[in-house]
């Protein structure tokens, strides 16, 4: 069988008009992704029935090169926002932040969404609300069970990912049945004994499920995931034949890989540091709930770490993506107040290599290696795998659950494209699979799912305190001045008559390191003000135009650079 | 055997001081890089013998995010700036960019230097510099022909690569013999037939090689790299399959893949439209030198390509590493002129994803996919093969040369470190492998090499029209720019008292969309003016030093942000 994904004939997909959303059948179900789709991050999917609404997850997206400066980017709520009361749970699939990120910046809108998640999901979501001075309703759920919100009647499968705890929902309403896969994979043997409930979508399948939305991250990827515990022999191997410091750098969600860390460690008789607040957060919470089994007296904090013999230590540490201010990243300049590298050393990146991600980590690489350490990762020892079904695992889905409808989610468009050409394979009708990227409306009606719609969904962005004040006027200001940096021209000029009152002042930033650089400005500018108060040109705004187009002119000309131009005309009392 | 690059016991390579280089022995040679090592682009590297200096290669990097807005990275001439005179050639190895492209800047500094080179290579430098206006002395050479040039001796072997007319270059000085691999693979079955000369490296081994400095970037990877002819068959497969139209984008040098391409657009009755300027300069030249087959007819011009049917066309085009401005880019956004993807029509990346570029490409991907192509790329098809030997070629090298002493080159250090160890596993004892980045220098005295001392090699940052004038300074305020924008506030005082004789201008670029964002500086800067006015300060510089820092303040506790604080104090006549 030729699984290659390719081009399918599913629905039309280009933008639709972004029209007032149209009316939704009374008996109808909606779905609409405020984010997720056509991206990996910042899940956010809203279901509305009967004229309430039910959201799973709200993440954040850590922001590539064409948002600099930006912290988070959220979910974008202006669909929702007139509509919060309306809401009748949050359910959260599992706790990584690019599902539950943005829990806060909803609750701040209308605290009391009652939040559904498992154990372990809302204990990490605890933790957040609390910096956030945030008191949410919790509702604790976990697999087989159930749980009504409105005309939502909801349903929780196991699911198996790279954290623990995580769960499928099943959202039963008299338009029908849907499940929503959330992160998942088909680990046949995890660590945990919590398998994927693969038995339960086939349950539910015989049921009937009108429209499946699943996992598109790895529908690229031919074949399986291996198993996440073939990576504890390979951990084994490299702290067995270390003698010195180890390292080991993971996510600090990943409660498993981090379990197979500390029982390495405990059979080589060494002792664990954690470093990273949020290694030592997680791993605190993981061990009060019991996911986490940290033999006695295996953890030793930081300064006990330093004084012990380098042999006697492994160090596990946030850091994996080359995160600039990370422990593992100041270790790699050497610019670590307490841990230096010494040549000898070993260090493990045991992660994924999350795609832009790529200069950073391997800069890591470089450093640590330049510092004379022995770097393993996933480019060449088994030290990773991946949370997200392959192409192989999402057939074995398709397979159990029969979907009437298939909704990709979870994906840029390469993804959902592979996704959407795996549920044809399975027998899924071309027209009733909807890539539906963020905002797209897909209505269940009398079981057949269409897009009937678009809302507006941009991008929401967190610099600093302040949610929504940059967009994007003010990224694409950063991208010239980031490029070109900017020459600033400053004149005062008498109220009444434009007459330069003082010699201009020029001066540049990011544009060159030459004092000269800008010399001849001045009098050009000199010239140009001369020439605007001959013609009797008194207004400021018209005369910094003037000025703006020649020095634009000029730079372009002499350096074949575009700089932002900055002319200030500053008019003082006659 | 184990070959896992391991870090080995190798010369220690922690910066030396930088003091003026140590005198060399009358009788050594003496080799520094001034770029190519410790990254990968502008590679050249600097013999020294009896006063005399040899250059092999002189090429360009391309900046990456650390370096915003700088179209090219130089080598660094400055090590050798005062003594051009002394330069008796400058060998090029291939003629990829990262060993030509700073010829010109080079040649604009002495223009007489003989420039030593293959065929193709050469001619893709006389275009180059052309473009440049300049006139290079050229002397061609061919492999197993041999050349001097002053006390160097050369002698060049065909090497296999990702460009046609590869060479390394065996350098002979009363020093010894050096063997300079240039980039380099060991494909078994060519398309050219033209083997990498492993029987002439082999019988150099048998002279005696005293040092060998070795292509580093695939020297993490395990085993071989595939025949690039593999790659006709896949396309072949996906030209024979496509029933609309079919663009093909690969690096513009690489001759051989382009080949292959227009064999089977050929074999398939369907014609060629070349796309990007570099693809049809390249092309015509290797055309012309009979490297490039072209068979009568196959060319077809854009316009004629427009005008025929979808399913008798293939464009093969550039922009394969996602270059915003390119063909393939413009199309993915749906922003070509003349080439619209239509649902169903077929992109192969026949290329590699260089690393720092994967968010580009995935973009370009995700674009075309989003609008209906079938996207083919090295992810899911074997549509391109490496140009640089694995660890299992490097070892056939090690064996054949078995060098005395060991230069790692070409690469990052990860790469170089595990170049160092195929090494050490061939028997080169670990203390006369020695990892040289750039600037360190290398003295073989008496048949062994060792570190002798360092000199200073920066980054010269080509931007526009200029050279050398964006550096550090810049660069460090176009980061800040980019990520926060700028706050100006400009004031005009009565020169003398310091008095404001004009409300602050405050304004903002790249910092908020929110109008609203800077109303409370105004008063914040009028109230910080009163109190300098007070205290007598008439200082502008002091009184803009106020400012900046009131606003600092201000904005870091109000938005938690770091924009750049620009203020301006213009004395007015009083």
């Amino acid at each position: 069988m030729n699984t290659k994904p390719t081009a399918t004939e599913s629905q039309p997909v280009a933008p639709v008009s972004a029209v007032a959303p149209p009316p939704l059948d009374p008996g109808g179900l909606r779905v609409v992704a405020l984010g997720g789709i056509g991206e990996v991050g910042r899940n956010m999917t809203v279901f509305e029935h009967g004229g309430r609404l039910l959201v799973v997850d709200c993440g954040v997206l850590f922001p590539e090169d064409d948002a600099p400066g930006v912290d988070l980017i959220l979910p974008d709520f202006a669909a929702i926002e007139d509509r919060l009361d309306e809401i009748d749970a949050l359910v959260l699939t599992h706790g990584h932040e690019d599902h539950i990120g943005a829990v806060p910046f909803l609750l701040k809108m209308r605290p009391d969404i009652p939040v559904v998640g498992s154990t372990f999901t809302l204990a990490l979501l605890a933790a957040k609300c609390r910096e956030h001075r945030l008191d949410p309703v919790l509702v604790e759920v976990a697999e087989g069970q159930r749980s009504e919100h409105g005309p939502f009647d909801l349903e929780f499968f196991a699911v198996n990912h790279s954290i623990p705890d995580a769960l499928a929902v099943a959202i039963r309403t008299p338009a029908g049945v849907v499940l929503h896969s959330g992160d998942i994979k088909l680990d046949q043997l995890p660590l945990d004994g919590r398998l994927t409930d693969l038995a339960g979508f086939s349950r539910l399948g015989d049921e009937g499920v009108d429209l499946f939305l699943l996992d598109s991250t790895n529908a690229e990827v031919p074949g399986f995931v291996t198993p996440e515990r073939e990576i504890g022999p390979v951990l084994d191997d490299v702290v067995g034949k270390a003698t010195q410091r180890v390292i080991v750098a993971c996510f600090a969600s990943h409660v498993h890989r981090v379990q197979q860390a500390l029982d390495v460690v405990d059979k080589h008789g060494r002792k664990v540091c954690f470093v990273g607040r949020s290694m030592v957060r997680n791993m605190g919470i993981a061990a009060d709930l019991g996911i986490l089994r940290v033999p006695d007296g295996l953890l030793v904090d930081l300064d006990a770490a330093l004084e012990m013999p380098e042999d006697q230590v492994v160090f596990v540490s946030t850091g994996s993506q080359g995160e600039p201010l990370s422990a593992l990243s100041r270790m790699a300049r050497g610019e670590h107040k307490q841990i230096k590298i010494r040549s000898g050393d070993t260090v493990v990146l045991a992660s994924s290599l999350i795609p832009g991600n790529e200069t950073a980590v391997f800069g890591v690489v470089n450093g640590l290696v330049r510092l004379g350490a022995d770097v393993v990762h996933q480019g060449g020892a088994k030290v990773h795998v991946s949370g997200h079904a392959s192409a192989g695992e999402l057939l074995y889905l398709y397979n159990a659950v029969r979907p009437s409808n298939v909704m990709p989610v979870h994906g840029e468009w390469r993804h959902l494209r592979a996704n959407a050409e795996l549920a044809r394979l399975t027998g899924v009708s071309p027209d009733r699979i909807a890539i539906a990227e963020d905002g797209v409306i897909v209505d269940l009606v009398d079981g057949l799912a269409s897009i009937a719609g678009r809302v507006e969904v941009g991008h929401v962005y967190v610099d600093g305190l302040s949610v929504g004040d940059v967009g994007e006027s003010t990224l694409s200001d950063r991208l010239i001045l980031g490029e070109g940096g900017f020459i600033a021209i400053t004149v005062a000029v008498e109220a009444g008559t434009g007459r330069a009152v003082s010699p201009p002042t020029v001066s540049g930033r990011g544009f060159s390191d030459d004092p000269k650089a800008l010399d001849d400005v001045v009098s050009m500018v000199e010239m140009e003000l001369a020439r605007t108060e001959g013609e009797g040109i008194t207004d400021t705004h018209r005369i910094a135009q003037a000025v703006r187009r020649v020095v634009g002119k000029w730079v372009a000309d002499t350096y074949r650079r575009r700089p932002m131009i900055v002319p200030t005309v500053l008019p003082v009392g006659s």
